[in-house]
């Protein structure tokens, strides 16, 4: 098989159990069970200690394949084993699954500096950007791109329309690998994921592909305005697609290289539409507008300690824009973020959508 | 100005003023005020005459600039004037705009043949196919072309998500001209119907507009099953995706030269999403899988005497595609077109996209 021997992945291991790195985890355990030549049976999933009636975490899921916490009611496979300390999860790993919140990136990859072996590769499922690099760095950081840097290995992505509860049902759903050595790492990612129910695409230009998984976040705040607005179908999927022709010019000028069909994969336009319409940072910029406070009371309100990643995206882009002196290319994502800092009334979004670039295409 | 002194358009017309058809003169009769050198200032308003509350409606139109029957509570400019005979009403007309039920089309251009000027264009507005010509002429016919064949004369389109309610009440919205001679025409058409929450843009693959209006309701369809199966977020964007690429492999197929841009422009991405969301094929689908009735009754009880268009267009789509060898290319519309006819059950669509060309992309 074309892969296997470059890459050899013996094991691999996912990062973290909450509900989506254990929704992964069953997806993982299955496919590995089915390609034996390909991968070796055991998958090592690192579990943050923590006593659930006071039993251990780790010691319920290896007995009785449930990760009653984070995932109740759904059983794991029996390969995969659960590992509470992270070094030792990792120990011979030829493939890492990131699936953790964002935020703990740069402190899990520290503490495996210097620990992993010679060949291995990354995959990264985390949607959104490094934390706040913007006034560091000058703008944006993509995760892949951080733990490439502290570990000096090949990162990949997966991306795409695929709540973890929805994946943990096995409903049919789909999501995209960007992957830069497609030729030589792609078949054995598609294999390590793809089954009937979770079908996998693969394209070269992986940073588009992570980047759709970031910015689609802004433009869901937006959608999330109109509603609170009460404006109707019409309108939003106005914005919609205002923003994502934003998404891909701020790829284009920023990320130079990407191809167009990317944003029709799974990463692109599909988990767009199910952002704008189901999630979380629609919800809050919704409330938002109908709560009139300021956003962070509604967001402790409403999402009970987490944050939405929208405005934070939206506050690093506009940094970078800005700087290149192009915030006026990207008024929806402008718009976003004064909306967000409280700068302008969310009323004013239409107004600044009025005069977008993409109306004065020339004729 | 650019277009004028090729097409000195000093009237149009808006044929039949049902809701779609007002809500149009309400825009058309603001623009051609505000630029007097391009546009006679005169919109000529077809009305099929009827009667209320014992007065005319065209009468009624005329003095009261309110078309009470179905657009009550929007004036209409008073330059939009009504006229009850269909020929008159074309009189010296330069352009003409098509904004009637796609049923009618045939009847209209056979009462004008031979009696427009020499000089005179038409847009349509009409989203649909031409009525089924699908075993006479072996498949989809567009109504721009019928418009043509009739008329012999330029035909363009405006498509997008428009519904005549939110574009009646001014909500900010978009809508994609499709113009094959964009050099000659664009300019003109662009300025009769942009305003400031109308918003347009102008490409020239005329035919991939079009058709997006026409095939996006067979997508609509397969959306409509998974909500009334019961599926979520992601295997609703799943399919909405993949409708999308059949509905680009069947322009690319059918008929070539389309930009793949075109689909990320209102007429497009943005009218796929309202349609799948909010449109009555999405409806009457997901009601279809609810009810366990047949299509005809679903739809008789839900739209009042209207039909979907979805499952027409599936089947015309389906006998095209049949014909041409190549219905297994098209898996989402072939069961959306089997589903309606009661072939086989909602509950196989997914099992008909598992194994979607989308996913045998060579790695």
């Amino acid at each position: 098989l074309q892969s296997t021997n470059t890459i050899n992945p013996k094991q691999r291991y996912t990062v973290r159990c909450d509900v989506q790195g254990s929704a992964i985890a069953r997806i993982v355990g299955r496919t590995t069970k089915n390609f034996p030549d390909d991968f070796n049976s055991t998958v090592r999933m690192w579990v943050f200690e923590e006593t659930v009636d006071g039993e251990k975490l780790s010691e319920i899921i290896n007995t009785r394949h449930e990760n009653v916490k984070y995932l109740p009611g759904k059983k794991l496979p029996e390969n995969v084993v659960a590992v509470p300390d992270l070094v030792e999860s990792c120990d011979g790993a030829n493939i890492l699954i990131f699936v953790v919140p964002h935020q703990f990136v740069r402190k899990i990859c520290h503490q495996l500096e210097g620990k992993l072996g010679s060949d291995v590769q990354a995959i990264s499922l985390i949607k959104g950007l490094a934390a706040p690099y913007a006034e560091k760095l000058g703008g944006v950081k993509l995760i892949s791109d951080e733990i490439k840097e502290i570990l000096n290995i090949d990162v990949s992505v997966l991306m795409g329309a695929n709540l973890a509860h929805e994946v943990a049902n096995d409903d049919f759903c789909e999501a995209t690998i960007g992957c830069k050595k497609k030729a030589q790492y792609g078949a054995i990612l598609k294999r390590l994921f793809n089954g009937d129910n979770f079908r996998i695409n693969v394209v070269e230009d992986a940073h588009t592909v992570e980047l759709c998984g970031a910015l689609k976040n802004i433009v869901a705040c937006a959608a999330g305005f109109t509603d609170g607005l009460g404006y109707g179908d019409n309108t939003k999927a106005a914005v919609i697609r205002l923003g994502l022709m934003e998404i891909t010019k701020f790829v284009e000028h920023y990320y130079p290289g990407s191809n167009l069909e990317t944003f029709f994969e799974s990463c692109g336009i599909a988990d767009l539409i199910t952002t704008c319409y189901g999630g979380r940072n629609r919800k809050v910029c919704e409330a938002f507008v109908k709560m009139g406070k300021p956003l962070e009371v509604v967001e402790k309100e409403l999402l009970h300690g987490q944050s939405a990643q929208g405005p934070l995206t939206a506050d690093e882009v506009y940094y970078m824009t800005e700087k290149s002196g192009l915030s006026e290319k990207f008024p929806l994502f402008t718009a976003v973020h004064r909306i967000c800092k409280g700068e302008i009334p969310p009323q004013d979004l239409i107004s600044h959508l009025r005069d977008h670039p993409e109306y004065s295409q020339p004729i």
